[in-house]
Order: structure tokens, then sequence, then C-alpha cells
């Protein structure tokens, strides 16, 4: 018999449930829709059937435990709470209720943390004690580690990098503050920077012709690819917004590392280049080449799911 | 015998050299110049004469190990490296250099992490396993405790919180960069804004005939006290910039205290109440209520020394 977990991603419409070895290899994988179920039982019978499909599928594989990634996990009480993208309400109780049918040992936490444990267990920062992994999708997600560990602090919510301010009054958030850095700096907030620049620059541009809800950050990318200097500024902007964050987070945890992942990375050293510029710039002069600036080593398509059992295997090591 | 160590506090003018027990008490203290001697090895021989002094006036104590709070203190290399204000200058071993003369465990670290671990042992984060310590002077400093442990980073000079940026292409700072918080919200902080004030106010103020170089935190506090409305205004700006940083600090470690320590907080309750006020407002709903915003428990005149000791208190029980 062989080791195995399985690794959950929940999100809002889709939970992708894979089978993983101790090596990271997604042996199979299946989805089920997040949005069927109001109630969350039914969601777990669900996710329950899946399990026990996959083990008769598998019969070689011995099941340790089950790995979870989903929004506003709190990886203390095992709880989803207050999801604004999930149809379930309050708080969530989901460690509990999938341990009870399914007696396996069950650790939760949110996409980014999950996806800096993955980084930490098969990806680019094996053997980097202190790192912050960034991801960029439609906000600004993100996991602290520090000396090995998930950084969770008092409440299990710590490590909310997209929430900290980059403009004094700027951008109105998701959140309900004002200026935070996601706003600028996901893929809304290149969206948002180009809506900005469509109002300040008189340039022109193939994209003034789309609905501004049209606009999408593969767009910026293709058009700035070909040559669209306003498309190119709203990189470049983008850019720098996150090299300058980057340095405020290097001031207070010091890592060896940042590791960032999502869509906009996809730009590759388009991107990269004048992130870390503006990053080595903006640092304090004792931190000044001492973090290496890097795309994530995951493969997106894997990635939260293999995050997801990073989380299981490290709980079961302990 | 009883149990001490030497708590040591370098500042730019004085080293302080406190006797201090396990309880924190402080038997004895002495001082010497540290601006006396450009030459570090003439500087720890004076140094090495008051242990002896100590050692002899106080027969029943039995010396453990040295705590030295220093400015640019390097924890894990025991180094001072680049202090812009001190005589020595480029990257000290201070501690292999003492450790040679005095064969005493010694550890190093800053003057805010100090105050951190002093607030620990024998302050108000007594029991408290996540805490920022937040000193107010020339600068703002910090010390971050995750987890019951100071951090560190991957350089031994994480938590350079006075570094983060509160306003984009802001006041010049110090160490080079625009808008650091420390330009705001510190003894000098609160002058500059004040200065602002002055220009962009036409409100009068006793304190339009002083100098601008004499203007001094303590004079702000006395006028505003006195109702001077300028004065009031630049307290509740700087309490406002506080707490809103205080909030990112908070989206960053998610601690279940922040203590404040410095000269601005001899204003009481006349700015800590304006701060909590700013933070509440500015925080993530997830915090919201979790953070405990107080004035350091430990007194002014011995918090260095006491931190210091504190420092060396912990390794030896490692």
């Amino acid at each position: 018999m062989k080791a195995a977990v399985f690794g959950i991603d929940v999100g809002a419409t889709n939970t992708v449930i894979g089978l993983v070895d101790k090596e990271g290899r997604i042996v199979s994988q299946k989805s089920i829709k997040t949005d069927k179920h109001q109630d969350i039982t039914l969601y777990i019978e669900e996710l329950l059937s899946v399990f026990k499909r996959l083990e008769a599928e598998y019969p070689k594989y011995s099941l340790k435990g089950i790995g979870m990634g989903a929004p506003n996990a709190n990886y203390y009480k095992g709880t989803i709470e207050h999801a604004a993208n999930l149809l379930w309400k309050g708080i969530i109780p989901i460690s509990t209720l999938i341990h009870e049918k399914s007696s396996l040992p069950i650790a939760i936490t949110n996409d980014a943390n999950a996806a800096a444990l993955g980084e930490q267990l098969f990806g680019g920062a094996q053997g980097v004690d202190d790192f912050i992994e960034i991801t960029l999708g439609t906000g600004l997600g993100s996991g602290v580690v520090i000396n090995g560990k998930l950084l969770y602090g008092s409440t299990g919510f710590a490590g909310e990098l997209g929430h900290l301010n980059l403009i004094r009054n700027g951008r109105v958030c998701g959140c309900g503050k004002k200026g935070c850095v996601e706003t600028y700096v996901s893929a809304t907030g290149i969206c948002r920077t180009f809506l900005e620049l469509l109002a300040t620059e008189t340039l022109p541009s193939s994209l003034r012709s789309l609905g501004s809800s049209e606009i999408t950050s593969k767009k910026i990318y293709e058009a700035a690819q070909e040559g669209d200097t306003l498309a190119q500024k709203a990189f470049a902007l983008t850019a720098r917004y996150l090299g300058e964050m980057l340095a405020d987070y290097v001031s207070f945890t010091s890592p060896k590392a940042i590791f960032l992942f999502g869509g906009l990375l996809n730009a590759g050293e388009f991107f990269l280049t004048p992130v870390r510029e503006a990053f080595e710039e903006s640092c304090m002069q004792v931190f000044k080449g001492t973090v290496s600036v890097q795309s994530s080593h995951l493969d997106a398509a894997s990635a939260a799911i293999l995050g997801a059992s990073a989380l299981i295997w490290k709980e079961l090591e302990k």
C-alpha cells in the first residue's frame, strides 16, 4: 500500500479533489460543483461519494488525511467564515462535518496559504525557511512562511498582505477599506489601472473600443505585446506598485525569497523584470540583494490541489 | 549566590550598564560615554572595567551573561553594522570582542527588539505570544513577536516597521526612501507635521514665533494641552497616521496586542484614544476587536536595560 491524501480546492464554482501521493504526484482528480448545494450537508455527501469512488478506483493507495484550501478558511477552528463567494453563509465548521463522516485527519487553510505550503513541499521553496508566496488572481492573496512555519497569527487570519495600504485614500476595495494593494496589483487591479489610463492619457489604444467590463488582464497583456503603449504603461505601473509593496513586505519579515503566482505571471519576464527593478530600488539598504523574487515553480493547473495536499502532509508529519 | 546578568543599552552618547536579576530588578547601574572612544577596543576595555567594579560591589551575585541593545545590531552575527549614530564605522563584531575578554555568554539585538523582549519578560506582554512593540523616539522602531519568538527573518534585520510606506512619494526619510511611516509618526515626525500645518493652515499658534528647529514634540503637546488648535491638529493627525499603519501591521501578523513606547506616550489618553479610534476604523473586518492597543508597561527610564537583560535571560533559558 502506498500512502496518499486528498487535496481539495474549494472554489466558488468548482471543488476539485485530487488523490496525491507524498512526492506530490496527482494520481487522479475529480471535481464537483461547489455552487450546486446551498445546503452544506448535501455538498459534503457528494464530496464523500467522490472519496469513495477514488478509493475504489485506486485500491493500492492507503488514505492518510484530507487537506483543504478554501476562501476565508480558519486553520485553527477548521471553519469557513463569511466567505463572500460561497453560498454557505456565516461560520461553517467544515472540518468537523467532513471528519465526522470520513474519520480521516483533516486540515484547512485559505488558498494562498495552501499555495505557500505547496511551494514549500513541492515547488521552489524547498529548503527555504523564510519566504512569502503572493497569488495574483481577482485579488492579491498571500502566505507568509517564517522559520519554516506558515504564519497564522493570533486569529488564524494573519498574512492578509493584499490589504496593506499602497495609496492612502486610494481605490475602494472589496474589504471596505481604501487604497489596498490588491485594488492595484491583481488581475482586477491592472484593469482598473488601465481604465484610469484611458482617462488620464490621450494615447490611442486598440482596447479603447471595448466596454470597460470586457477589459481583462489577458487582453491588456496581448495588446502590450503588440506594441500598445497604453497597455504597456498599465503593466509598467502594476509592476512598479508590486515592487514597491514587496519592499514593504521585506522590511517586515526579511524573507529569503518571494514567489509570485497567478495569471499576471503568464507575462513572464515582461512583468517580472520591472517588478524586480522597482523592488530593488524600493528596498531598504540593508535588504538590497538579500531577496530572490521569482515566479512560482508550481504548475498553475495543479497548484491548488498540491497546496491543499501539502497542508495535510505537513500536519501528518507533526 | 543570586543569578544576575548585565543589561547594556548602547546609545549614541551614553552606554548604560545595569546589573539585573531574574525578576527584572535593576540592582545597580553605571554608565560610560559611548562617544569617548573612536577605538572600539578602548571602549570595550572601559566596559570591562565597569563589569569588574559591579562584580566587586555586588559579590553576592553570580553573573550569567550579557545582553546588549544597540543601534543596527545583528542578532545572528553579534555585530553592529553601519550604525549612523555611532563613531565605529563598518561592521563591528562586538559580541566576539566582549566575549573574548569576559568569557560570559552574550547576545545583542537592536533597541526596539530589546524593548519587545523586556515587555514580554517584565512588562505588559507576559503570557502574550503574539504582539508588536512600537518605540516612538527620533524614529519608529519595532519588535515583532510571533509564537513567543522575536522575528529576525533571514537577515536578522526583520521588523523594520518604521520604514513601511505611509504616504506614497511622501516625506524624505533618513533611510533614503520616501513616505516611511517614521517620517510622520515619531517625535521628529510630529514636528514635521506641525511645520506642514504652519504652512497649510492660517490658524494662530503660540509656537509660530519659534524657530523650526526649536519645535519639539513636548512643546507641541504642552501647547495642545493649553488649547492651541494647531498643536491639537498635529496630535490628531499623528494619531490617525499611526492608527492606520497599525491596521496594516495587524493585517500582516494578526497580533493579540500592540504596545506603544516612547515620549509621545507621555500624552497618555490624549494620544492613545484617537490612535485606537483610527486603528479600529482602519482594521479589516476580521481583525476588528481582536487587538489591544496600549501603552508599554515598562518604565521609560529602565526599559532599555530591562530589555537588554531580557534578551540574555531568554537565551540562557534555551
